[in-house]
């Protein structure tokens, strides 16, 4: 079994039809928009007529700061809905979309691995149900009614210098990082610098995963800020008279998308905004439509449990008042071994020291998400060459923290192989603690909550930041932006500033080198390190050898 | 009846399940993949499987030159395809998909109006099945290869001075019309000034909708020329191993989308190239199809006969080896008095003399049409306010010139109101004359082919084109493109290159201003005017006023 590649299981998978998916959360087949035989949209109306229903439980998946030797946190999601399923409980998946232009660059991904994996992968890896290719749309549409609105007078006074609304398009393309626009004379506007990200990183993006409806849709979409006059004032997409239009645009895509793991279990695949400059969890709209249809909800969130876990609690739980059951943290032995301090190449050997050392960087997650009164569970995601010493390690150690370490073989086994931790999640689940908390208050200031994630969850010693930063920050509170939360856009690779320093260090110190306010998605976002919005294609892009084979099959892609 | 909107009518539509409206085309459920309820495409296997069925009749529907008092040719052609349905026949309509971008500068139109109408509306308006998306991606990824491959170390040689791939958005943006891109620095490229063309005058649109299948696909894709070395020879996506990923990305894309008409008759509606800088027709793939499926398929080509009618002719029709059995050629009482010399503000009044002065245009059309040897009737489009001794005028003339003109009423009445032109078109196709041929033969030199065009359609005396267009010409047959058709890019409101000089004007001049090659299109572009290829929005653009009502249906939009 384990000889065949991720693309091979995911051909072989029997599929069902999507209304037979859609039936196992009681769907009329009437309220899923086909999008082929394999993937539906589930309609609004059916949604909004779930409102009063009671709330499955919500699990999130969540891992130890990645490394290079992989975590396998989306697979461990997928086998977990599936190992929930297998125990007789109503599961969901809820991951995120695919973005296309990486899929060019590198090889695209499976949602999963193994015999734990959501399809169909291709459409997954392409165009999908199209929101992605709606959320440029509507992005755009902006971008062109703002340059149009100076053109035809600028009524509104927009300084064409502080325009701070980009372009996006869902590609690599790193020409496209810094262009100037507007040449070739008075019929075309005029020039200024500007630039493109790719559509993840569109703050129209975070908006799709955070509205709660498509009323809340439209008006954070219209709170967007696009740029200032001279004075300073900001100029909002509301001022444009865009937020319509751009909802329009987005009707359809803001339903979430429903398809299935190889076991069939239902799996809400939708939005996929970047988990550095957004706060990188799949839509509200998707996991609260989940909740409504299945006693168990699998979610999980980007990165390690550092960034994602904590946007995941003090973003998207806290404005669309979730609060997980149970979070289960994913780790490797070969991850741990590379915190302990193993290089990759070396990763073959066995060494439980290492093991026990990476475990510092596996306990600080553990108390971390532990902070937020949410019970967890360490899932060891099992590879071959692991060695009984090892594991057994891992299961000292959080054994130690208090906590559990299961070993789970879903990729080789499917949903047999997470019976054990379906089983154990439940427990915790059903033990309903009822004590989750954010880490803070709406009401506290913007910096001192920069110091509360880096203190507290990074065991920082001191956030460091110019008065330019600090002053700006003061600005927002006095605009009445003081009581958004905070954004982190860090490495992912440690739990410092610096993707060297595996482990668990403390005591550092966080500088934050600038803050960008995302008033439509509604948090402020602390860039802490370089973040890239454009990704560039590698010298032997993976496009060159992206193909159709004889059979009409896709090659390359993955 | 009359007083509803379009959109009204559309929405009080009484739709059929799109697996009911297969059906009629014998179109097995399984073979469609659905695209909500009242959208599929027609599957690539089931299509491959019809290629030894014999063919229905093709007919065309064209029109006189376009007037600002509108001539109703898709109106028409949906009309049309349903009266053959209320004769008896197994009918089918196949027109172009809608650009997203123009909906939001001036109001997004209906597939059609009135009673005579294609639906879904919105979703035709907004993005449908994503074609356009996909097309986007596949021209973007080229475009990204290209500056990646400079990038690189440019092993190709391009002279990045002299790529001519450009990128594409489906946007009106007037600011993208000329950029300098990858400004920054070194990890951003080498600067170069390019820009960005409205999706629709992609060459990859053209592509595919000449197409006859995936291989045939690629094999274009291939074929593009994006740019030169020093020593100019041609750079082609197939050197830049893009034609695979390109192929890969538009594979959902090709297959035919199928909606249907607001009396249920098929129709398929697919691919929207431009039709000045490419051949103005829905895809040979659903052409193809479609006649494999019903006895009658009714399409239509861009702009008036002069340009619409001879594209779809020199350029569809023999790359896909079609031949139409009638054309339909549409006009109104109004448009003809606006060709007779009077104003749009006096429209109003009967003036028979204005008819019949206008009706020079019209017979004009009827001769270039005939010289297909094609047989062709006429369609008047009815307005409420078209007077008795008005449309006698125009059925007298027509008479005179050996053909008939039909009064239709589908606006107001549906396919009540195009029994009697369906009974004609089908007793015309059904004589078979087979006398069908292209205007000119592959192997006439490509200047020749310009001037064959130029005075047998449009009656010009002469073709004025400088050296070095000529030269330009000379050098492309050295190349092997010789044998190309060529895609003429002139004003639709005139035979003349002066879109004031209605009627039937004769011993003009044309002056050919620039040629382009679209190898992979495969054909050669004359320009004799000016072409935008990306339009603006205008100063109160559509978007300001678009949005849902309490409804949740889209307004503004129409």
């Amino acid at each position: 079994m384990a000889h065949k590649t991720d693309i091979e299981i995911a051909r072989a998978a029997e599929k069902r039809l999507i209304q037979e998916v859609g039936a196992k959360l009681g769907i009329p087949a009437g309220d899923l928009l086909p999008y082929g035989h394999d993937k539906a949209k589930v309609g609004a109306e059916f949604i909004a007529g779930l409102k009063d229903r009671p709330n499955g439980k919500l699990i999130l998946v969540t891992a130890i700061n990645p490394t290079p030797a992989g975590e396998g946190k989306t697979t461990t999601t997928v086998g977990l809905g599936d190992g929930l399923a297998r125990i007789g409980k109503k599961s969901a998946i809820c991951i995120r979309e695919a973005s296309l232009g990486p899929c060019f660059g590198m090889k695209g991904g499976a949602a999963g691995g193994g015999y734990a994996q959501v399809v169909p992968m291709e459409d997954m890896n392409l165009h999908f149900t199209g929101d992605f290719h709606a959320i440029t749309s509507a992005h755009n549409l902006l971008a062109a009614m703002i340059d149009n609105h100076i053109y035809w007078g600028n009524d509104l006074g927009i300084d064409q210098r502080r325009v701070t609304w980009r372009r996006v398009m869902d590609m690599n393309d790193r020409a496209l990082r810094d262009v100037v626009c507007s040449l070739g004379g008075v019929a075309n506007g005029f020039p200024r610098q500007t630039g493109f990200d790719i559509t993840v990183a569109s703050e129209v993006m975070a908006i799709l995963c955070l509205a709660t409806d498509i009323h809340d849709l439209q008006r954070r979409l219209g709170d967007i800020i696009v740029g200032y006059t001279r004075e300073r004032t900001p100029i909002h997409a509301r001022d444009l008279k865009a937020d319509g239009a751009m909802t329009v645009l987005l009707k359809d895509a803001l339903q979430p998308n429903l398809v299935q793991s190889l076991e069939n279990t239902p799996a809400f695949v939708h939005g996929g905004p970047f988990a550095n400059i957004a706060h990188g969890c799949n839509s509200v709209m998707a996991t609260t439509t989940a909740l409504k249809l299945a006693d168990y909800v699998v979610t999980e969130a980007g990165f390690g449990a550092d960034l994602g876990a904590e946007k995941f609690m003090n973003i998207k739980c806290r404005k669309a008042g979730l609060a997980p059951s149970a979070v289960v943290i994913v780790a490797t032995v070969r991850a741990l071994k590379m915190n302990g301090g193993v290089a990759k190449a070396d990763l073959g050997a066995e060494n439980v020291d290492a093991v026990r050392a990476g475990c510092a960087n596996l306990g600080r997650h553990i108390e971390n998400v532990k902070s937020f009164g949410v019970p967890a569970v360490v899932a060891i995601n099992h590879f071959a060459g692991d060695t009984e010493a090892e594991i057994a390690a891992v299961q000292d150690f959080v054994a130690g923290q208090g906590s559990e370490a299961i070993l789970c073989k879903h990729w080789a086994e499917g949903s047999a192989g997470t019976e054990a931790l379906a089983t154990r999640v439940v427990e915790l689940a059903e033990q309903d603690h009822h004590a989750f908390a954010p880490l803070y208050p709406d009401e506290m200031g913007l910096f001192a909550k920069i110091e509360t994630i880096a203190k507290r969850i990074y065991r920082a010693g001191e956030v460091i930041a110019d008065k330019k930063i600090r002053d700006q920050l003061h600005a927002w509170e006095e605009a009445g932006y003081g009581n958004l939360p905070i954004c982190m856009a860090k490495t992912q690779y440690s739990f410092t500033t610096d993707p060297n320093l595996r482990g668990a260090p403390e005591g550092h110190s966080v500088p934050v080198r600038e803050v960008r306010l995302a008033a439509g998605a509604g948090f402020v976002v602390a860039i802490c390190g370089e973040i890239m919005t454009m990704p560039g294609l590698p010298s032997k892009p993976a496009a060159e050898t992206i193909g159709l084979n004889d059979m009409g099959q896709i090659e390359g892609l993955f």
